[in-house]
């Protein structure tokens, strides 16, 4: 196995400690010559290449991105944020960024975390997601000239043109939602039901809109709920006794509710959980979205970007999300 | 809404930058007296109380915290690690940690990282998760004096003694797989087989000892097979073949496979696929794993514990799964 070449490598190759190795490479006028010679044909020999470091001492910078974590919910709708925090984690590190993660009870503790952060913990950008109307959190890094990115647009651009000017990626899903209308009804459905959220969720509204978009002024059967299984499986039931005999969902979780009382069902965000039980679904670009974010950062820190993120220049990207059709559970799906 | 005070509030207040703050607390030979004396008059009148900043100052210390974000697998098995970095998340907030991500492919990138991360980073400490038999990482860390914790106990302890002396915290899986065997004895089953993965894994192999420490001479029907729902579903047909009337899993993933053949199935992690589905299983009680490993933490580095966490100074605890018994899907049982 090629082990990859370390500061500890070197300076045991050197015979010296790793901090000997540091000053060589960020003061060597500390270092006696002869060991500076012996730790500069170890890094010779080695193939060492402090990549990350060389730009950190030259730059100052921490090369650190901040993400709240946002709180766990049932496990399902929320399961989209832990796969973008995979992806994210990914794609920082080929721009030699790393994730900072942090909790906050809302948005104003959000603001006050940013603002710890950038005192104590030196952090380049943050990453923000679950935007929503009059976003406090967008407006206090713009007026504080701190470099972000947000998965999800500013819902607010048409009202405030404080809010368009950011960087940002999300997924269109009024065009996911138009699709797995469209689906319903190439199977043969007529009264096609949307379950959704109270209106005034940018997210929520936009899925809404897809499934208006294709029924048109056949678009009345329409429950909004809070998110969850058991308002899905309430809400549902009421819209198969108005008339529905196919539902689109804004999530999984109330497309899981509605699943086991008709599986002419589509939810949203393709989670691990419609996989399990055979639920069609929208999947979102979640690695797509994260590579763009972090493309996005390397620009506004004037950073390279690397060749395996997107070179487009956009400030801001939507990603079309995939209706994911199934037929039966995962495990009963033969190849 | 009373908002917390923070670096910019005091700025504000005193009408002069940031920086100028930051300088008072950190350098006030820096700033005018007059200057002084406004920003200390406006930290007095706003309550700011730069904790986390001033301990950093005075101690020199980053208070990074570094984990590395294990792959996604299939978002079943996997769920349960994404559940612990929230659960750290939180508790590392309460001691004024953060947690800073990154990824690697395998344990030598791990290690790889940990020596970049400690140059270029200067982490703090290292959490670990997925300990296994022959671990080096933790050998690489004691080696080189860096303070750690590991979700997950060290499997080679009872051949090297050097294992034993890290900080660690894991969760009774025998016990659980025991629990999971008596459950389904109690329901009338006596052929009860297991299904799991390979020997040689730490945490599986406990599973399968906990199934054979219930049933003794009549723990007969066993399958090992790697982790996955379609592996599941076909290594439960095996068993049922056999003669199984009954199935305890080492995972979820396993259990769901299985669960679409027969329901008397119990699996492990208690994930939102098996709340999903209604399939009962041992969930593990990750809340109290990440408080212990902050307070483990804690205690290495110095730092005062705060009374939210664990106040028990023990370097290893085992802790103590429950078993999760379902009868139908969670949108399908009313309350």
């Amino acid at each position: 196995m090629a082990e990859r070449a370390t500061l500890s490598s070197v300076a045991e190759r050197a015979g010296t400690s790793r901090q000997t190795v540091s000053n060589v490479l960020n003061a060597p006028e500390r270092v006696r010559p002869e060991t500076r010679d012996r730790v500069r044909a170890a890094i010779e020999a080695t193939g060492y290449r402090p990549h990350v470091a060389a730009r950190q001492l030259r730059t100052r910078r921490s090369m650190n991105v901040g993400l709240r974590l946002m709180p766990l919910q049932d496990g399902i709708n929320g399961s989209i944020l832990d796969a973008f925090v995979h992806a994210l984690t990914e794609n920082a590190a080929h721009a030699g960024y790393r994730l900072v993660l942090f909790s906050a009870p809302d948005d104003d503790g959000e603001i006050a975390a940013y603002d710890e952060l950038l005192e104590t913990a030196d952090l380049d950008a943050f990453v923000l997601t679950s935007t929503h109307h009059g976003d406090r959190r967008t407006r206090w890094l713009l007026d504080h000239g701190v470099a972000f990115a947000t998965f999800g647009r500013p819902w607010s651009a048409g009202t405030d043109p404080r809010d368009s000017v950011h960087h940002w990626v999300d997924v269109d899903g009024r065009l996911g939602a138009a699709a797995a209308t469209r689906h319903l009804r190439d199977l043969g459905h007529e009264r096609i039901g949307f379950l959704g959220w109270p209106a005034g969720s940018g997210a929520g509204d936009e899925r809404r809109a897809g499934w208006r978009d294709v029924l048109g002024a056949a678009a009345v059967l329409d429950e909004a709920v809070t998110d969850g299984v058991r308002q899905g499986s309430d809400a549902a039931a009421r819209l198969l006794a108005a008339g529905a005999t196919a539902l689109v969902c804004a999530s999984d979780s109330l497309a899981l509710g509605a699943f086991h009382r008709t599986t002419a069902v589509v939810g949203f965000d393709d989670t691990p959980v419609a996989a399990a039980v055979g639920l069609s679904s929208v999947a979102q670009p979640v690695e797509a979205a994260a590579a763009h974010v972090v493309a996005m950062l390397a620009r506004a820190l004037g950073d390279p970007v690397p060749p395996v993120l997107p070179s487009t220049p956009d400030r801001h990207v939507l990603l079309e999300p995939r209706l994911v059709v199934r037929d039966e559970p995962v495990s009963l799906a033969h190849p």
